[in-house]
């Protein structure tokens, strides 16, 4: 077995906290020791952790280090004032549905204990039962994944549904890490994923820590680079999976789903399966962020559309289940007919 | 009839050409007065002058410069300097077929000239005729490529198939031009196409000058864009079309046709006849220039992606005949099926 080098994006450090400064990628590698409940809520408020599990789990560690730096001894005392910890860390992703869930469990553990030292333990563990939950539901969606495909395999992938984004492994690139673990030959193909580039500044970085043989293209050539590289596979994340399989991801996902049926060839979306929302009975009821023009009208700090152009940039796009082979979660492998497969997936 | 801006990109002034500098698009609109055979060479090289018919103007304008400014009396003498000033031009862009096509023409002018002022007289009229031509060429299809869409059209495009790389007018753009014209609305979507991003920063710009509805996506949104906003066709340029009618264009080209195959929206080619390369019995044996990797690792002075990142970076992609709907030339409409029609269409 290779020693995998998928670098951790957040490590329990007792007194701290050390995260990959995501922002600093590609151009530097840079970890970041945090101790404070105020260098926590900096981290994730100034995107250098990124990806929903990622910035839950920083989140949980965040409390976790906010209790233990507590010189208190009353313990309801202790309660209110890491309560209000845990609602300043809720603060820094409005948006963050992970971030919301990881901070409840946090405030239950918390609540449930009868001591100050006994939550300050409880916490601690707590924060890294969520760190290692993570990691384990995103090493089993490899294993699913992977197995779907054949040694030699190329395959294509858009954004960062990476380690860095999650515990480690992540869930679209898991099946590319554990490839190098068991040492399976697979060839990535990483679309760059315009506009914010998370394909070249995240994936492509990430899979070449790990020694996966990655190959950088710009979205634009993905139907010229399936055809002539002969892919055989591509592999999304997903942000929402609606009741019937519809799947809601970066941009840039559905053009891709397009080009695999007009190729002939599979389209797997890999995510946990707290991912689908069962609210929604289809994807045409997600609503869609747009985001602002300057994604679009620049790079850094350069200019590359004239002044005033009118722009559209929505920032995900609704892959129907029509086109989707099979969903992969941490409990196995979806196919066809989605509704009624996926709600008996749910309630396993 | 409305006032057209299509800012032309060559202008014949006499003792020089005025010529727009699509270095500093979209920043900066500049205009060069070029007065010397070395200007032209030099505007030609360092890609102040880009688009295959613009390049051949220019050139041609400059063997006319060049003729002008000899002080030679007598006639073979003539002949044979401005012959060396025809082959230094040709020298600076060693792939442009139609930049010899030009300066064949100019050369056969002055050959058969017999004497100096006839020559200096018979070489600016032939330059001012390849530029009508190519005028009144593109004009053409424009007419044939505006009488296949509906007022009220939302159109894609990719690339800059533009006024600003022809006379005027431009291929796929020309259409969008001579709506202005007409007083017909239409609202156009353009893709930016990395990697050089001619979309947003010439296809934009030029839609812009000209009063054009557009809007600039990034590649990767072609497919949420024809579905949400309900795109009615895609329209493209064309560097070389197989006898056929696979169409070898800007990569991303390919990806969209199949889109258009998807959605159901017809998918158009617009080029002069003389695109068409009868040699070529598919696209298939079109070879397809790779590009260096610093197009795509970075924009301007940023860097994007790792270093030493691997990258494929196709400059073309081919369109197989089956994916389009219709190809456009000066001629009129092309429909399958091609290899029959294209053949015809040719010998017109």
């Amino acid at each position: 077995m290779q020693k995998l080098n998928i670098p951790y994006s957040i490590q329990w450090n007792e007194t701290h906290i050390t995260i990959l400064n995501q922002q600093e990628l590609p151009l530097k590698t840079e970890f970041l020791d945090l101790y404070t409940l105020e260098d926590v809520f900096d981290s994730i408020v100034t995107l250098k952790v990124r990806g929903a599990p990622a910035i839950g789990i920083t989140a949980a560690f965040g409390a976790a280090l906010a209790a233990n730096a507590l010189n208190e001894e009353h313990f309801p005392v202790f309660i209110a004032k890491v309560k209000e910890s845990i609602s300043y860390l809720a603060s820094s992703r409005p948006t963050a549905v992970n971030l919301f869930w990881a901070l409840n469990r946090m405030e239950s553990v918390l609540i449930e204990s009868t001591t100050v030292n006994e939550a300050k333990t409880n916490l601690v563990h707590e924060a890294l039962k969520i760190f290692l939950e993570d990691e384990e539901t995103c090493r089993q969606i490899g294993e699913y994944g992977l197995s779907l495909l054949k040694p030699g395999s190329q395959v294509m992938t858009i954004c960062n549904a990476g380690g860095i984004a999650t515990a480690r492994y992540g869930t679209a690139l898991a099946p590319f890490h554990l490839s190098i673990e068991k040492n399976i030959p697979l060839k990535v193909y990483a679309c760059e994923t315009r506009p914010v580039l998370q394909g070249s500044r995240l994936t492509a970085w990430e899979l070449m820590q790990a020694g996966v043989d990655v190959t950088l293209i710009t979205d634009s050539m993905a139907a010229h680079t399936i055809k002539t590289k002969e892919i055989n596979a591509i592999i999304v994340g997903a942000d929402r999976i609606a009741a019937n399989g519809d799947t809601a991801n970066k941009v840039g996902t559905f053009g891709l789903a397009v080009l695999a049926q007009h190729f002939g060839i599979p389209f797997y979306v890999a995510a946990p399966s707290s991912t689908f929302d069962l609210t929604l009975a289809t994807g045409e009821i997600i609503p869609i962020e747009e985001r602002k023009e300057e994604e679009i009208t620049h790079i850094g700090n350069t200019r590359i559309a004239p002044n005033d152009v009118a722009v559209f940039n929505p920032a995900f796009d609704v892959t129907p289940n029509e086109l989707i082979t099979a969903i992969i979660t941490e409990k196995g492998i979806i196919y066809p007919d989605y509704e009624e497969n996926i709600h008996q997936h749910i309630t396993l």
